[in-house]
Protein backbone atom coordinates (compact mmCIF):
# COMPACT_ATOMS: atom_id res chain seq x y z
CA UNK A 1 0.00 0.00 0.00
CA UNK A 2 1.36 3.19 -0.99
CA UNK A 3 -0.18 7.09 0.24
CA UNK A 4 0.00 9.91 -1.65
CA UNK A 5 -0.93 13.49 -1.69
CA UNK A 6 -1.31 15.51 -4.77
CA UNK A 7 -0.18 19.08 -4.84
CA UNK A 8 -2.91 21.44 -6.25
CA UNK A 9 -0.50 24.16 -6.57
CA UNK A 10 -0.28 28.58 -7.21
CA UNK A 11 2.87 28.48 -9.05
CA UNK A 12 4.66 31.72 -9.11
CA UNK A 13 6.30 32.60 -12.75
CA UNK A 14 9.60 32.85 -12.96
CA UNK A 15 10.34 31.93 -9.17
CA UNK A 16 11.63 29.09 -8.76
CA UNK A 17 12.69 28.97 -5.68
CA UNK A 18 9.48 30.34 -4.02
CA UNK A 19 7.81 27.22 -5.75
CA UNK A 20 10.49 25.45 -4.45
CA UNK A 21 9.86 26.46 -1.16
CA UNK A 22 6.21 25.45 -1.72
CA UNK A 23 6.50 21.75 -2.68
CA UNK A 24 8.95 21.79 0.76
CA UNK A 25 5.93 22.90 2.69
CA UNK A 26 3.97 20.15 1.03
CA UNK A 27 6.53 17.46 1.50
CA UNK A 28 6.55 18.31 5.50
CA UNK A 29 2.56 18.45 5.47
CA UNK A 30 2.34 15.15 3.31
CA UNK A 31 5.27 13.46 5.12
CA UNK A 32 3.36 14.14 8.59
CA UNK A 33 0.33 12.35 6.95
CA UNK A 34 2.09 9.55 5.78
CA UNK A 35 2.09 10.10 2.27
CA UNK A 36 5.32 8.11 0.51
CA UNK A 37 5.28 10.61 -2.54
CA UNK A 38 4.30 13.89 -3.54
CA UNK A 39 3.19 14.88 -6.67
CA UNK A 40 3.24 19.01 -7.91
CA UNK A 41 2.19 19.83 -11.39
CA UNK A 42 3.81 20.34 -14.95
CA UNK A 43 6.34 22.88 -15.08
CA UNK A 44 5.69 23.33 -10.97
CA UNK A 45 9.48 25.01 -10.49
CA UNK A 46 9.31 27.54 -13.20
CA UNK A 47 5.47 28.46 -13.55
CA UNK A 48 3.71 26.82 -16.38
CA UNK A 49 2.92 30.19 -17.44
CA UNK A 50 6.29 31.64 -17.57
CA UNK A 51 7.14 32.24 -21.61
CA UNK A 52 10.55 33.19 -22.20
CA UNK A 53 11.54 33.01 -18.77
CA UNK A 54 11.35 29.28 -18.66
CA UNK A 55 14.61 28.92 -21.41
CA UNK A 56 16.97 30.57 -19.07
CA UNK A 57 15.71 28.98 -15.93
CA UNK A 58 15.93 25.87 -17.85
CA UNK A 59 18.55 23.11 -15.84
CA UNK A 60 19.58 19.72 -16.82
CA UNK A 61 18.50 16.52 -14.23
CA UNK A 62 21.51 17.35 -12.53
CA UNK A 63 21.33 20.76 -11.60
CA UNK A 64 20.88 22.64 -8.47
CA UNK A 65 16.66 22.51 -8.72
CA UNK A 66 16.74 18.96 -9.03
CA UNK A 67 19.20 18.60 -6.37
CA UNK A 68 17.03 20.84 -4.01
CA UNK A 69 13.86 18.80 -4.71
CA UNK A 70 16.51 15.86 -3.51
CA UNK A 71 17.29 17.56 -0.14
CA UNK A 72 13.52 18.10 0.29
CA UNK A 73 12.89 14.86 -0.16
CA UNK A 74 15.47 13.35 1.72
CA UNK A 75 15.12 15.75 5.16
CA UNK A 76 10.57 14.23 4.48
CA UNK A 77 11.41 10.97 3.51
CA UNK A 78 8.69 11.16 0.65
CA UNK A 79 9.75 10.46 -2.94
CA UNK A 80 8.22 13.44 -4.84
CA UNK A 81 7.24 13.95 -8.77
CA UNK A 82 7.68 17.54 -9.88
CA UNK A 83 7.39 19.52 -13.63
CA UNK A 84 10.20 21.58 -14.44
CA UNK A 85 11.96 22.89 -17.76
CA UNK A 86 14.96 20.71 -18.66
CA UNK A 87 17.85 22.10 -20.39
CA UNK A 88 20.12 19.13 -22.43
CA UNK A 89 22.46 21.09 -24.78
CA UNK A 90 20.32 23.38 -27.40
CA UNK A 91 17.22 21.60 -25.93
CA UNK A 92 14.65 22.79 -23.55
CA UNK A 93 12.16 19.73 -22.47
CA UNK A 94 8.68 19.99 -20.64
CA UNK A 95 9.65 17.20 -18.04
CA UNK A 96 9.58 15.64 -14.76
CA UNK A 97 11.38 14.61 -12.16
CA UNK A 98 10.99 11.72 -9.87
CA UNK A 99 13.26 12.30 -6.22
CA UNK A 100 14.04 9.98 -3.95
CA UNK A 101 16.41 11.20 -1.70
CA UNK A 102 19.57 11.01 -2.92
CA UNK A 103 18.74 7.94 -5.42
CA UNK A 104 19.31 9.28 -8.97
CA UNK A 105 16.66 11.07 -10.24
CA UNK A 106 14.40 9.33 -13.26
CA UNK A 107 13.21 11.86 -15.35
CA UNK A 108 10.16 12.19 -17.99
CA UNK A 109 10.30 13.89 -20.86
CA UNK A 110 6.84 15.18 -22.68
CA UNK A 111 5.93 13.64 -25.94
CA UNK A 112 3.01 15.22 -27.06
CA UNK A 113 3.61 18.86 -26.84
CA UNK A 114 -0.09 20.91 -26.97
CA UNK A 115 -0.49 23.99 -28.79
CA UNK A 116 1.24 26.62 -30.43
CA UNK A 117 2.68 28.09 -26.35
CA UNK A 118 4.27 25.21 -26.05
CA UNK A 119 5.53 24.37 -29.16
CA UNK A 120 7.83 27.18 -29.24
CA UNK A 121 9.10 26.89 -25.82
CA UNK A 122 10.13 23.09 -25.87
CA UNK A 123 11.48 20.13 -27.84
CA UNK A 124 8.74 17.18 -27.85
CA UNK A 125 10.62 13.66 -26.86
CA UNK A 126 9.95 10.91 -28.67
CA UNK A 127 7.06 8.83 -26.89
CA UNK A 128 8.65 6.48 -24.07
CA UNK A 129 8.40 4.89 -20.39
CA UNK A 130 9.30 6.22 -17.90
CA UNK A 131 8.51 4.08 -14.78
CA UNK A 132 10.02 3.40 -11.37
CA UNK A 133 9.60 1.15 -8.18
CA UNK A 134 7.82 2.56 -5.29
CA UNK A 135 6.78 1.11 -1.94
CA UNK A 136 6.46 -2.21 -4.41
CA UNK A 137 4.22 -0.24 -6.74
CA UNK A 138 5.54 0.35 -10.89
CA UNK A 139 4.90 4.20 -11.18
CA UNK A 140 4.48 5.75 -14.59
CA UNK A 141 4.47 9.28 -15.52
CA UNK A 142 3.54 11.28 -18.34
CA UNK A 143 2.79 14.56 -18.31
CA UNK A 144 -0.28 16.70 -18.87
CA UNK A 145 -1.42 16.54 -22.68
CA UNK A 146 0.36 13.01 -23.40
CA UNK A 147 -2.66 11.10 -21.02
CA UNK A 148 -5.09 12.47 -23.19
CA UNK A 149 -3.75 9.83 -25.90
CA UNK A 150 -5.17 6.60 -24.55
CA UNK A 151 -1.87 4.90 -26.68
CA UNK A 152 0.65 6.39 -23.82
CA UNK A 153 -1.92 5.48 -20.96
CA UNK A 154 -1.49 1.90 -22.52
CA UNK A 155 1.61 1.97 -23.75
CA UNK A 156 2.54 2.61 -19.87
CA UNK A 157 0.41 -0.47 -18.71
CA UNK A 158 1.55 -2.64 -21.06
CA UNK A 159 5.06 -1.61 -19.96
CA UNK A 160 3.48 -2.78 -16.24
CA UNK A 161 2.89 0.44 -14.72
CA UNK A 162 0.04 0.23 -12.09
CA UNK A 163 0.08 3.82 -11.09
CA UNK A 164 0.65 6.40 -13.70
CA UNK A 165 1.40 9.93 -12.34
CA UNK A 166 0.73 13.29 -14.42
CA UNK A 167 1.28 16.90 -13.60
CA UNK A 168 -0.53 18.70 -15.97
CA UNK A 169 -1.22 22.27 -16.53
CA UNK A 170 -5.16 22.38 -17.56
CA UNK A 171 -6.95 25.00 -18.16
CA UNK A 172 -10.19 26.30 -17.51
CA UNK A 173 -13.16 25.50 -19.97
CA UNK A 174 -15.17 23.40 -21.65
CA UNK A 175 -12.65 20.72 -22.57
CA UNK A 176 -10.69 21.01 -19.44
CA UNK A 177 -13.91 20.58 -17.31
CA UNK A 178 -14.49 17.43 -20.15
CA UNK A 179 -11.12 15.84 -19.48
CA UNK A 180 -11.39 16.36 -15.75
CA UNK A 181 -14.76 15.08 -15.82
CA UNK A 182 -14.80 12.08 -17.78
CA UNK A 183 -11.37 11.23 -19.33
CA UNK A 184 -8.98 10.71 -16.20
CA UNK A 185 -11.68 8.08 -14.98
CA UNK A 186 -11.43 6.38 -18.35
CA UNK A 187 -7.74 6.12 -18.51
CA UNK A 188 -8.22 4.25 -15.13
CA UNK A 189 -10.83 2.00 -15.91
CA UNK A 190 -9.68 1.33 -19.28
CA UNK A 191 -6.00 -0.40 -17.87
CA UNK A 192 -7.69 -0.70 -14.54
CA UNK A 193 -4.44 1.01 -13.18
CA UNK A 194 -4.28 3.88 -10.64
CA UNK A 195 -4.07 7.47 -12.27
CA UNK A 196 -3.01 10.69 -10.39
CA UNK A 197 -3.86 13.86 -12.29
CA UNK A 198 -2.33 17.25 -10.53
CA UNK A 199 -2.85 20.52 -11.68
CA UNK A 200 -2.25 23.88 -10.88
CA UNK A 201 -4.54 26.10 -8.79
CA UNK A 202 -6.05 29.20 -9.92
CA UNK A 203 -4.61 31.46 -12.81
CA UNK A 204 -0.63 32.57 -13.37
CA UNK A 205 0.38 35.27 -15.66
CA UNK A 206 -0.63 33.79 -18.86
CA UNK A 207 -3.12 30.94 -18.08
CA UNK A 208 -6.61 30.34 -15.62
CA UNK A 209 -6.27 26.94 -14.43
CA UNK A 210 -9.20 24.43 -14.21
CA UNK A 211 -7.75 22.78 -10.66
CA UNK A 212 -10.23 19.74 -10.21
CA UNK A 213 -6.80 17.31 -9.31
CA UNK A 214 -8.25 14.00 -9.64
CA UNK A 215 -7.15 10.38 -8.38
CA UNK A 216 -8.77 7.36 -10.13
CA UNK A 217 -9.33 3.94 -9.53
CA UNK A 218 -8.91 0.65 -11.67
CA UNK A 219 -12.69 0.81 -11.39
CA UNK A 220 -13.06 3.87 -12.49
CA UNK A 221 -14.11 5.39 -9.38
CA UNK A 222 -12.67 8.54 -8.20
CA UNK A 223 -10.42 8.15 -4.84
CA UNK A 224 -9.26 11.75 -4.20
CA UNK A 225 -10.79 14.89 -6.36
CA UNK A 226 -10.77 18.45 -5.70
CA UNK A 227 -13.54 20.22 -7.03
CA UNK A 228 -12.43 24.09 -7.88
CA UNK A 229 -9.17 25.89 -8.48
CA UNK A 230 -8.05 26.37 -5.05
CA UNK A 231 -4.75 25.26 -3.34
CA UNK A 232 -5.50 21.84 -1.92
CA UNK A 233 -2.99 19.22 -0.76
CA UNK A 234 -5.22 16.32 -1.69
CA UNK A 235 -4.42 12.33 -0.32
CA UNK A 236 -4.60 8.94 -1.40
CA UNK A 237 -4.24 5.34 -0.36
CA UNK A 238 -3.01 2.75 -3.41
CA UNK A 239 -4.36 -0.75 -2.75
CA UNK A 240 -5.28 -2.67 -5.80
CA UNK A 241 -6.42 -5.10 -3.43
CA UNK A 242 -10.08 -3.27 -2.97
CA UNK A 243 -10.00 -3.51 -6.77
CA UNK A 244 -9.60 -6.95 -7.50
CA UNK A 245 -13.07 -7.64 -8.62
CA UNK A 246 -12.60 -5.03 -10.98
CA UNK A 247 -9.39 -6.07 -12.22
CA UNK A 248 -10.64 -10.13 -12.65
CA UNK A 249 -13.99 -8.60 -14.78
CA UNK A 250 -12.03 -6.03 -17.08
CA UNK A 251 -9.67 -8.01 -17.99
CA UNK A 252 -8.49 -5.34 -20.98
CA UNK A 253 -4.65 -5.78 -20.99
CA UNK A 254 -4.99 -9.75 -21.17
CA UNK A 255 -7.92 -9.29 -23.45
CA UNK A 256 -6.27 -6.77 -26.04
CA UNK A 257 -5.63 -8.40 -29.48
CA UNK A 258 -2.60 -6.54 -30.57
CA UNK A 259 -2.48 -5.41 -34.25
CA UNK B 1 -26.44 16.24 -41.99
CA UNK B 2 -27.63 12.73 -41.13
CA UNK B 3 -30.27 11.50 -38.46
CA UNK B 4 -30.12 8.73 -37.34
CA UNK B 5 -32.22 6.57 -34.59
CA UNK B 6 -31.40 3.83 -32.20
CA UNK B 7 -33.73 1.24 -31.15
CA UNK B 8 -32.94 0.04 -27.31
CA UNK B 9 -34.68 -2.94 -28.23
CA UNK B 10 -36.38 -6.04 -25.81
CA UNK B 11 -35.47 -8.81 -27.80
CA UNK B 12 -36.71 -12.54 -27.49
CA UNK B 13 -34.24 -15.38 -27.85
CA UNK B 14 -34.29 -17.46 -30.42
CA UNK B 15 -37.00 -16.09 -32.10
CA UNK B 16 -35.40 -13.93 -35.34
CA UNK B 17 -39.24 -13.45 -36.96
CA UNK B 18 -40.43 -11.17 -33.78
CA UNK B 19 -37.23 -9.78 -33.17
CA UNK B 20 -37.16 -8.29 -37.26
CA UNK B 21 -41.44 -7.01 -37.18
CA UNK B 22 -40.02 -5.49 -34.05
CA UNK B 23 -36.73 -3.71 -36.03
CA UNK B 24 -39.57 -2.92 -38.85
CA UNK B 25 -41.87 -1.24 -37.16
CA UNK B 26 -38.62 1.08 -35.31
CA UNK B 27 -37.95 1.21 -39.03
CA UNK B 28 -41.61 3.20 -40.17
CA UNK B 29 -41.18 5.04 -37.09
CA UNK B 30 -37.88 6.02 -37.29
CA UNK B 31 -38.28 6.84 -41.37
CA UNK B 32 -41.28 8.82 -40.74
CA UNK B 33 -39.10 11.29 -38.06
CA UNK B 34 -37.03 11.57 -41.01
CA UNK B 35 -33.46 9.57 -39.85
CA UNK B 36 -31.43 8.34 -42.68
CA UNK B 37 -30.20 5.21 -40.02
CA UNK B 38 -31.76 2.72 -37.32
CA UNK B 39 -29.28 1.27 -35.44
CA UNK B 40 -30.34 -1.78 -33.39
CA UNK B 41 -28.17 -3.71 -31.06
CA UNK B 42 -25.65 -6.54 -30.62
CA UNK B 43 -27.17 -10.22 -31.99
CA UNK B 44 -30.80 -8.88 -32.04
CA UNK B 45 -32.04 -11.04 -34.47
CA UNK B 46 -31.54 -13.68 -32.23
CA UNK B 47 -31.23 -12.43 -29.02
CA UNK B 48 -28.11 -11.81 -27.10
CA UNK B 49 -28.74 -14.67 -24.37
CA UNK B 50 -30.07 -16.91 -27.39
CA UNK B 51 -26.90 -19.33 -25.96
CA UNK B 52 -27.25 -22.65 -27.76
CA UNK B 53 -29.24 -22.08 -30.19
CA UNK B 54 -27.47 -19.36 -31.87
CA UNK B 55 -25.02 -21.13 -33.81
CA UNK B 56 -28.53 -23.04 -35.09
CA UNK B 57 -29.93 -19.49 -36.25
CA UNK B 58 -26.58 -18.45 -37.44
CA UNK B 59 -26.92 -17.20 -41.32
CA UNK B 60 -24.69 -16.24 -44.10
CA UNK B 61 -24.55 -12.52 -45.24
CA UNK B 62 -26.15 -13.90 -48.44
CA UNK B 63 -29.11 -15.76 -46.14
CA UNK B 64 -32.82 -15.20 -45.50
CA UNK B 65 -32.07 -12.51 -42.46
CA UNK B 66 -30.09 -9.71 -44.35
CA UNK B 67 -32.49 -10.13 -47.04
CA UNK B 68 -35.22 -9.43 -44.76
CA UNK B 69 -33.63 -6.91 -43.54
CA UNK B 70 -32.94 -5.29 -47.12
CA UNK B 71 -36.77 -5.46 -48.37
CA UNK B 72 -36.67 -3.30 -44.28
CA UNK B 73 -34.64 -0.75 -45.35
CA UNK B 74 -35.87 -0.64 -48.94
CA UNK B 75 -39.81 -0.25 -47.89
CA UNK B 76 -38.73 2.04 -45.82
CA UNK B 77 -36.23 4.15 -47.03
CA UNK B 78 -33.58 3.91 -44.10
CA UNK B 79 -30.40 2.41 -43.89
CA UNK B 80 -30.31 -0.25 -40.70
CA UNK B 81 -27.45 -1.92 -39.07
CA UNK B 82 -28.30 -4.56 -36.71
CA UNK B 83 -26.39 -7.39 -35.24
CA UNK B 84 -26.52 -10.71 -36.30
CA UNK B 85 -25.33 -14.48 -35.99
CA UNK B 86 -23.22 -15.28 -39.01
CA UNK B 87 -22.37 -18.48 -40.61
CA UNK B 88 -19.42 -18.86 -42.78
CA UNK B 89 -17.99 -22.49 -42.92
CA UNK B 90 -17.99 -24.12 -39.82
CA UNK B 91 -17.28 -20.29 -38.22
CA UNK B 92 -20.29 -18.38 -35.85
CA UNK B 93 -19.09 -14.50 -35.76
CA UNK B 94 -20.62 -12.15 -33.85
CA UNK B 95 -21.37 -9.78 -36.65
CA UNK B 96 -23.51 -6.89 -37.47
CA UNK B 97 -24.39 -5.62 -41.33
CA UNK B 98 -25.01 -2.46 -42.51
CA UNK B 99 -28.03 -2.96 -45.37
CA UNK B 100 -28.80 0.00 -47.16
CA UNK B 101 -31.84 -1.43 -49.82
CA UNK B 102 -30.74 -3.37 -52.71
CA UNK B 103 -26.91 -2.61 -52.33
CA UNK B 104 -24.73 -5.04 -51.00
CA UNK B 105 -24.75 -5.70 -46.88
CA UNK B 106 -21.84 -4.51 -45.51
CA UNK B 107 -20.79 -7.08 -42.71
CA UNK B 108 -18.29 -6.07 -39.26
CA UNK B 109 -17.42 -9.12 -37.35
CA UNK B 110 -16.73 -8.89 -33.64
CA UNK B 111 -12.69 -9.15 -32.73
CA UNK B 112 -12.69 -8.36 -28.92
CA UNK B 113 -15.26 -11.23 -27.01
CA UNK B 114 -16.16 -10.44 -23.65
CA UNK B 115 -15.95 -13.57 -21.54
CA UNK B 116 -16.47 -17.00 -21.18
CA UNK B 117 -20.23 -17.04 -22.50
CA UNK B 118 -19.17 -15.14 -26.27
CA UNK B 119 -15.88 -17.51 -26.71
CA UNK B 120 -17.92 -20.98 -26.21
CA UNK B 121 -20.54 -19.59 -29.16
CA UNK B 122 -17.95 -17.51 -31.27
CA UNK B 123 -14.87 -16.79 -33.37
CA UNK B 124 -13.27 -13.43 -32.70
CA UNK B 125 -12.27 -11.74 -36.32
CA UNK B 126 -8.85 -10.36 -36.05
CA UNK B 127 -9.28 -6.36 -35.89
CA UNK B 128 -10.43 -4.83 -38.86
CA UNK B 129 -11.92 -1.84 -39.99
CA UNK B 130 -15.85 -1.66 -41.88
CA UNK B 131 -16.74 1.50 -43.22
CA UNK B 132 -19.12 2.82 -45.05
CA UNK B 133 -20.30 5.77 -46.77
CA UNK B 134 -23.70 7.04 -45.66
CA UNK B 135 -25.17 10.87 -46.28
CA UNK B 136 -21.60 12.22 -47.40
CA UNK B 137 -20.28 10.73 -43.64
CA UNK B 138 -17.85 7.38 -43.31
CA UNK B 139 -19.73 5.47 -40.76
CA UNK B 140 -17.57 3.05 -39.08
CA UNK B 141 -19.04 0.12 -37.12
CA UNK B 142 -18.08 -2.10 -33.67
CA UNK B 143 -19.57 -4.22 -31.47
CA UNK B 144 -20.08 -3.97 -27.59
CA UNK B 145 -16.51 -5.05 -26.03
CA UNK B 146 -14.89 -4.03 -29.17
CA UNK B 147 -15.68 -0.09 -27.93
CA UNK B 148 -13.83 -0.65 -24.55
CA UNK B 149 -10.54 -1.12 -26.30
CA UNK B 150 -9.57 2.88 -27.22
CA UNK B 151 -7.24 1.05 -29.97
CA UNK B 152 -10.37 -0.01 -31.83
CA UNK B 153 -11.95 3.52 -32.47
CA UNK B 154 -8.21 5.02 -32.79
CA UNK B 155 -7.90 2.68 -35.90
CA UNK B 156 -11.77 3.61 -37.67
CA UNK B 157 -10.47 7.18 -36.74
CA UNK B 158 -7.22 7.71 -38.28
CA UNK B 159 -9.26 5.33 -41.30
CA UNK B 160 -11.76 8.52 -41.64
CA UNK B 161 -14.81 7.43 -39.51
CA UNK B 162 -16.72 10.42 -38.92
CA UNK B 163 -19.51 8.30 -36.77
CA UNK B 164 -18.97 4.96 -35.11
CA UNK B 165 -22.17 3.34 -34.59
CA UNK B 166 -21.58 0.39 -31.90
CA UNK B 167 -24.74 -2.38 -31.14
CA UNK B 168 -24.13 -3.54 -28.29
CA UNK B 169 -25.51 -5.76 -24.92
CA UNK B 170 -24.22 -4.15 -21.89
CA UNK B 171 -25.43 -5.95 -18.59
CA UNK B 172 -26.83 -3.98 -15.78
CA UNK B 173 -24.41 -3.65 -12.95
CA UNK B 174 -21.26 -1.28 -11.97
CA UNK B 175 -18.73 -2.17 -15.12
CA UNK B 176 -21.49 -1.36 -17.18
CA UNK B 177 -23.37 2.02 -15.50
CA UNK B 178 -19.11 2.87 -15.82
CA UNK B 179 -18.88 1.85 -19.76
CA UNK B 180 -22.29 3.68 -20.29
CA UNK B 181 -21.61 6.97 -17.92
CA UNK B 182 -17.99 7.69 -19.14
CA UNK B 183 -16.31 5.81 -21.81
CA UNK B 184 -18.41 6.33 -24.71
CA UNK B 185 -18.37 10.10 -24.36
CA UNK B 186 -14.56 9.94 -23.79
CA UNK B 187 -14.31 7.37 -27.10
CA UNK B 188 -15.95 10.11 -28.90
CA UNK B 189 -13.79 13.12 -27.62
CA UNK B 190 -10.37 11.61 -27.80
CA UNK B 191 -11.33 10.90 -31.72
CA UNK B 192 -13.80 14.17 -32.14
CA UNK B 193 -15.91 12.11 -33.88
CA UNK B 194 -19.56 10.92 -32.98
CA UNK B 195 -20.29 7.52 -31.11
CA UNK B 196 -23.53 6.03 -30.73
CA UNK B 197 -23.54 2.99 -28.71
CA UNK B 198 -26.69 0.99 -28.64
CA UNK B 199 -28.10 -1.31 -26.21
CA UNK B 200 -30.77 -4.21 -25.60
CA UNK B 201 -33.64 -3.45 -22.84
CA UNK B 202 -34.21 -4.97 -20.01
CA UNK B 203 -33.75 -8.96 -19.57
CA UNK B 204 -33.43 -11.99 -21.72
CA UNK B 205 -33.33 -15.69 -20.82
CA UNK B 206 -29.69 -15.19 -19.36
CA UNK B 207 -28.47 -11.98 -19.05
CA UNK B 208 -30.11 -8.46 -17.46
CA UNK B 209 -28.78 -5.26 -19.68
CA UNK B 210 -28.26 -1.72 -18.51
CA UNK B 211 -30.46 -0.22 -21.19
CA UNK B 212 -28.37 3.50 -21.07
CA UNK B 213 -27.99 3.94 -24.88
CA UNK B 214 -26.45 6.96 -26.29
CA UNK B 215 -25.15 9.09 -29.14
CA UNK B 216 -21.40 11.62 -28.11
CA UNK B 217 -20.52 14.15 -30.06
CA UNK B 218 -16.88 14.93 -30.60
CA UNK B 219 -16.97 17.65 -27.85
CA UNK B 220 -18.33 14.81 -25.18
CA UNK B 221 -21.59 15.75 -24.82
CA UNK B 222 -24.55 13.69 -25.24
CA UNK B 223 -26.79 14.36 -28.07
CA UNK B 224 -29.32 11.70 -27.40
CA UNK B 225 -29.53 9.53 -23.88
CA UNK B 226 -31.43 6.98 -22.66
CA UNK B 227 -31.65 6.96 -18.98
CA UNK B 228 -33.40 3.96 -18.02
CA UNK B 229 -32.98 0.07 -19.74
CA UNK B 230 -36.45 0.54 -21.11
CA UNK B 231 -37.36 0.14 -25.09
CA UNK B 232 -36.39 3.71 -26.81
CA UNK B 233 -36.47 4.65 -30.14
CA UNK B 234 -33.83 7.63 -29.82
CA UNK B 235 -33.02 10.63 -32.76
CA UNK B 236 -30.07 12.38 -32.86
CA UNK B 237 -28.95 14.65 -35.90
CA UNK B 238 -25.40 14.13 -36.85
CA UNK B 239 -23.68 17.32 -37.79
CA UNK B 240 -19.93 18.32 -37.64
CA UNK B 241 -20.33 21.67 -38.12
CA UNK B 242 -21.58 22.34 -35.02
CA UNK B 243 -18.87 21.31 -33.17
CA UNK B 244 -16.16 22.74 -34.89
CA UNK B 245 -14.40 24.61 -31.98
CA UNK B 246 -13.51 21.33 -30.20
CA UNK B 247 -12.72 20.08 -33.22
CA UNK B 248 -10.07 22.76 -33.84
CA UNK B 249 -8.86 22.46 -30.02
CA UNK B 250 -8.41 18.83 -29.49
CA UNK B 251 -6.64 17.90 -32.57
CA UNK B 252 -5.91 14.45 -31.45
CA UNK B 253 -5.65 12.81 -35.06
CA UNK B 254 -3.55 15.07 -36.37
CA UNK B 255 -1.03 15.64 -33.06
CA UNK B 256 -0.69 11.91 -32.12
CA UNK B 257 2.49 10.79 -32.74
CA UNK B 258 2.76 6.85 -34.03
CA UNK B 259 5.42 4.81 -32.08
Amino acid sequence: MMRIAALQMQAICGNVSANLARIEQAAKDAAEDGADLLIAPELALTGYGAGDKIASLAEGADGGQIKRLQAISKANAIAIVAGFAERDREHVYNSAAFVCGDAAPAIYRKSHLYGDYERALFTPEVPGNCIVQIAGLKLGILICYDVEFPENVRRLALAGAQIIVVPTALPAGPSGDFIAAYMIQVRAFENQIFVAYVNHARKDERFVFAGLSRIAAPDGSLIAASDDSKEHLLFADIDRHIFAASIDNNPYLKDLKRT
